[in-house]
């Protein structure tokens, strides 16, 4: 069900959207980078947004648009965070909703609005005012591929993805695009993630089921540790599917549900795949703890240490990096119990190394997809937690000096 | 005090101590690396340990070393960690114990043990038997820096140093030997630090001594986030300056814990200037919390953050991502009342970018030692971080693939 041209369609695929992207000229590249998606039929809108207490303009913003649970649009850039910005970053992001608000004859409170790249710069806001003008003006069924790559930063591709379930006895289909790459370590939310779908569903409801799903799936990733002041996760619902209204947990609730956690895995997965300057994706799979906090806990250790990162960019099956990060996760273990395996194959049990094939473990570390399992033994928890590698193109990517 | 002979005589700077390094074969480049401490007198003990739940084989038999208050020596070896070693790594522990008490004619139980380099490997026994008895047949007044040689992996340089202070009318001295480099977040104590002096004190007060001086010298230094699984920090004092003992706290003992907290603040600083492929030594200065807690809390953010520290490597004055780390502490904060500086320079304040003398800015980027100021408005207490940037070099030190 996730076909090709379905990801192609991205948040586009759903009925009723539509989506544009265009160049502005915030990003010195001269790349797209204002995305404005819309709905014309009102849509149910559920978030989740970054826990860093230095939040974004565009956060506080966009977070009263989800207390009023309607929304018809998104307005998105890339080039300029309009993060540390004061008063003035304030009114650039209510700007923002103005200008979209006036534009596609909506209220400016029915507006999402995000922002992400550079911290500590103010929004260029005449480039922004012609910029949502022509997304607007070119707002398209098949626009969600353009939107895509204008909420991009040094992301090397676009993450869009779509699909179709039967919810009541209807087709509902839902859409996506995302951005990642550095500055990722969500907690609550990620990066920028904007969901659409057209299934009716009550606005309380889509929020409930987004938390759930972001809890597993986007806050258990992790490139570099670092969360980023813009995060951000929008569902749109905007009940075009004609099904009826989800107002209830039940059969309709759980397929609702389940087809989000699909989708947010997915684009988690690349988005960790697709972490700056990475070589490998590693999924690293905790189980045998006392709870999902302590497995989570665990991942989250291992994901961010630099040594174990650097070790997989090195191809260096080195598990004695993996057990110290373990071991300095804080959550109590039994090291005789503990059992580690890189792709299937055993590199530590029993409190020592484990007599692993070199020729086996050497492919396997060749991989660009590395599994890292590790099994506690004292518990019926487990958890997922998706990285990448550390390079010298992520140091090169993040040092580099841009006057 | 701190004179650069005084520094050079190290360990062997007290009254008593004798030192040795010799090349036991145990190092792939075939340095020194098996180093002996010894006092004829027996000295009172302390010692702190690493907190991860994977401690190696050393710790568990120091830690009982400390317990009994007094010891005669240390053996330490580097090139091996003997962690993840299993009964066998135990066994190893106990034998350098008999060997060096053997050679030495003293308790097993007064001998410390510790090792330092890769996880997961045994001791080579045979090569360790002939180095200790090599080590102590060389055992000399002036053999501190070929100790301290024998204990550095991936340091650039030894790090050593020795003071002289008046405590009850006796001149007492102390000398000390460390070595940090890469896996360094220590938590409780640290690396590899090994202090003498020949102060007579008792050995529950040295133990108090250390442990508070721990907690903001090297507790409060970072090199990459990572807690190892071998690091240690002993203290022996054997009393041959004659000093009345001190066995109160008062006026001696605050003299005695003051030269502690110069020794141990000075390794600390150095450790961390001399981090895995450092170009920069950063101190992090946070002040305006409500505790010591909340202000190592968001030193340490910003002393992890791998995007504020590739800031650093490439001179980029970026106070967004310092800022950014801040904001995911966990501490509550208030953006507004919030200053960071960069060497004295304002570049955050009021919630925005401050406007700096870019010359001047430019300027304190390029140096090698470099002050981030983050002042929180909101309290009292304040806490010191020490760090180091991200380089290419970290990545090449630890993503090399050594078969």
């Amino acid at each position: 069900m996730f076909s090709e041209q379905n990801a192609k369609a991205g948040v586009t695929f759903p009925q009723g959207f539509k989506a544009a992207g265009v160049r502005a000229g915030i990003k010195k590249s001269g790349n797209l980078d204002v995305a404005v998606i819309y709905t014309e039929k009102e849509a149910a809108v559920a978030g989740t947004f970054t826990q860093n207490a230095v939040a974004a303009a565009p956060v506080f913003a966009s977070k009263k648009v989800v207390q009023t649970g309607t929304a018809h649009a998104v307005t998105a850039n890339a080039g300029c965070a309009n993060a540390c910005t004061g008063e003035q970053g304030a009114a650039d992001a209510r700007s923002m909703q103005l200008i979209t608000a006036q534009e596609l004859g909506c209220q400016p409170d029915d507006v999402i609005v995000a922002s992400t790249g550079v911290i500590g710069v103010n929004l260029p806001m005449d480039k922004m005012e012609k910029g949502i003008h022509q997304a607007v003006s070119e707002l398209d069924e098949h626009g969600s591929e353009n939107a895509g790559k204008a909420i991009i930063t040094t992301d090397t591709y676009s993450k869009a993805c779509a699909t179709e379930v039967e919810i009541g006895g209807k087709n509902v289909r839902f859409g996506a695009i995302a951005k990642g790459s550095g500055m990722i370590q969500p907690n609550m939310a990620t990066m920028l993630c904007f969901i659409t779908t057209d299934a009716a569903i009550d606005s309380s409801l889509l929020q409930k089921a987004l938390l759930e799903v972001v809890e597993v799936t986007f806050n258990m990733l992790s490139v570099d540790g670092d969360m980023s002041t813009n995060d951000m996760c929008i569902v749109l619902a905007n009940g075009a599917a004609g099904n009826a209204k989800i107002e209830s947990e039940g059969a309709d609730y759980d397929t609702f549900k389940e087809t989000l956690l699909k989708i947010c895995r997915g684009l988690a997965e690349r988005i960790a795949s697709d972490g700056e300057g990475a070589t490998k994706f590693l999924t690293i799979h905790v189980t045998g703890t006392k709870s999902f906090a302590d497995a989570k806990k665990i991942g989250m250790s291992v994901a961010n240490s630099p040594l174990v990162k650097t070790a997989f960019f090195g191809q260096d099956p080195n598990w004695g990096r993996v057990i110290c990060a373990v071991g300095y996760a804080g959550v109590p273990m039994d090291p005789e119990k503990t059992v580690v395996k890189f792709g299937g194959i055993p590199v530590y049990a029993g409190g020592v190394g484990a007599e692993a094939d070199e020729e086996a473990l050497r492919a396997v570390m060749a991989k660009h997809d590395i599994v890292i399992e590790i099994d506690m033994g004292s518990g019926e928890s487990e958890a997922t937690v998706w990285t990448c590698d550390f390079s010298y193109e992520y140091v090169k990517i993040n040092g580099e000096y841009h006057t």
